[in-house]
């Protein structure tokens, strides 16, 4: 893979924001011509700063996915496209769900659209999520299980998944789509919770604050921001990957109130509340969650390498440097 | 039921199509109070001879589910919501997915946001398909089925289920989702394919041409209208039926040579030529299904009563007699 990229022209929606500016940073090492496409709408995850090393090294197009015109002239000429735009905050999906199901289903037929009729050999990955899964049957959820979103946020990323599958299938566009859980690291998003609710807790410690842990029981997984563009560099570069829709996953589990008590420690100093689950929540929350990965482990070889320790450690010392880029 | 819906208000979208034309008759025949909203798009459904019979003791509003302001209006002070607008044709779906979405996907999210903000104490009945399912792994297909939509149509209708059901679990508003497989009879639209290919079959032998029969070994299932507005008016009386996703069926299945067999041997003539399956419909093709209703039967007592020989007689007598109004 260290050759793969070298001068291939890769687009990245989302590409201000948390992944896809680390993808970005990470293909411009490989020698990529990297455009990123991002809409800078201030409640999601585009921040001009993410790329602040690079900048000069890639191109930069502020544009809406919502936008069919502007796509329909980016996706020509490219070689991958890693199509990671999407609004993420599942309350504001119940809240706005028209905005929701825009960006994540009607512009990734925009997108996919303009693929078929301007580059069917084009390569896309497709960052999908595992909220589509709902609240798991078991555990850990492999890619068989059932698709049972329990938000408006869930359906319309099903359906940008499906989509996404369903132009490979009917039109040959080689597409893989991977199903990210919670993923952090530096560059993603702290002033709230829209993206990650870590975040949020990041920025209360930080400020010296006691962070908020709501119910703290419910169990989840964590991908590292580096482990989660290898393996998009991975489902990108990788023949086999292909037609698959594959789980991401982290290193182990961990109840959430623990996870509190591991980010205190790792900080040296700070404090959290356990607070009851607000209602409306509650009602789209899907319990305990946590991915088997092996599928992607044992097709394309791709594995989670950072330890959850050193993944707080690393995300809390670029966060001490830059928090004022972010709050 | 006899009783149930006598001065009930009752709103239909697509109510000038096939399944609501038939359900709207119903209605008034059980002293229900009607309105029902249709576009009039020429490649669908609606056809205002549908409700010739109850045209001055319903209300008819023409406007588009897309069309957000109309239906804020129009759920206000409702009982009953039949909702069964739609685009049907698989292949439109292909070459125009955007209509479909905004049809079968965004429209839906409008309607259920106006419920819930005007009309939260409606109770709906949403008409989704079988075509959620996609190739069968097993037959007959219960409920339970994986959903793996084969074409754009399936996506954006299982995204329509989807938020129907979520608005139910978050919200509490009353809904029922019926999954339909191909429906026959009286009203449905046979100047073309695009709603059922025995419309044009129909078409054909009326004409005295020889119809096409593409493939011909695969089994489908069909359930008759009077059946299928049966399902419809217990789904939206019945409690039992509330918060539940039920399959429609017919009298047993058939492959489609059988039928086409069957559809000469009623109609007491005609010819139909065996072709093969062009590229572009086999790509988005579900093979067999048919569809196991028994949850509807043991939770709801609803039964197909027609049996299909029937069906097409009574099909055939009806267009024979009013074959110029939809052609």
């Amino acid at each position: 893979m260290k050759n793969y990229y070298k001068n291939k022209k890769v687009l990245i929606t989302g590409g201000l924001g948390f992944l896809g500016s680390n993808l970005a940073i990470e293909l411009v090492g490989l020698g990529a011509k990297v455009v990123v496409i991002d809409s800078l709408i201030p409640e999601y995850g585009g921040n001009l700063f993410n790329v602040e090393g690079i900048a000069d090294k890639i191109k930069i197009n502020i544009s809406d996915v919502r936008d069919d015109h502007s796509m329909k002239y980016l996706v020509r000429g490219v070689d991958h496209l890693f199509n990671l735009a999407g609004q993420t905050s599942h309350m504001d999906s119940m809240s706005d769900p028209l905005a929701d199901l825009d960006i994540n289903a009607r512009a990734q037929l925009h997108i996919l659209e303009a693929c078929r009729k301007y580059n069917p050999g084009i390569s896309i990955v497709y960052a999908s999520t595992r909220q589509i899964y709902g609240k798991p049957e078991y555990l850990p959820v492999d890619e068989k299980h059932p698709l049972c979103p329990v938000d408006i946020n869930g359906v319309n990323k099903l359906a940008g998944e499906q989509y996404h599958m369903l132009y490979h299938r009917v039109y040959g566009i080689r597409v893989c789509v991977l199903r990210l859980t919670n993923t952090i690291g530096p560059r993603m998003r702290i002033k709230d919770s829209r993206q990650t609710f870590l975040g949020i807790w990041i920025r209360f410690l930080l400020e010296g604050k006691p962070f908020e842990v709501w119910g703290g029981d419910q169990i989840r997984d964590f991908t590292y921001s580096r482990d989660a563009t290898s393996a998009f560099l991975i489902a990108g570069s990788d023949k086999k990957a292909a037609g698959n829709i594959f789980n991401l996953g982290g290193d182990g589990s961990i109840k959430l109130k623990d996870l509190a008590e591991l980010l205190v420690a790792v900080n040296g100093e700070g404090s959290y509340k356990i607070k009851e689950f607000p209602a409306d929540r509650k009602k789209i929350d899907i319990d305990d969650y946590y991915a088997d990965h092996s599928k992607f482990t044992k097709q394309c070889r791709w594995k989670p390498k950072v330890r959850l320790k050193q993944a707080l450690k690393e995300t809390l010392d670029y966060y001490r440097e830059n928090a004022g880029n972010y709050i």
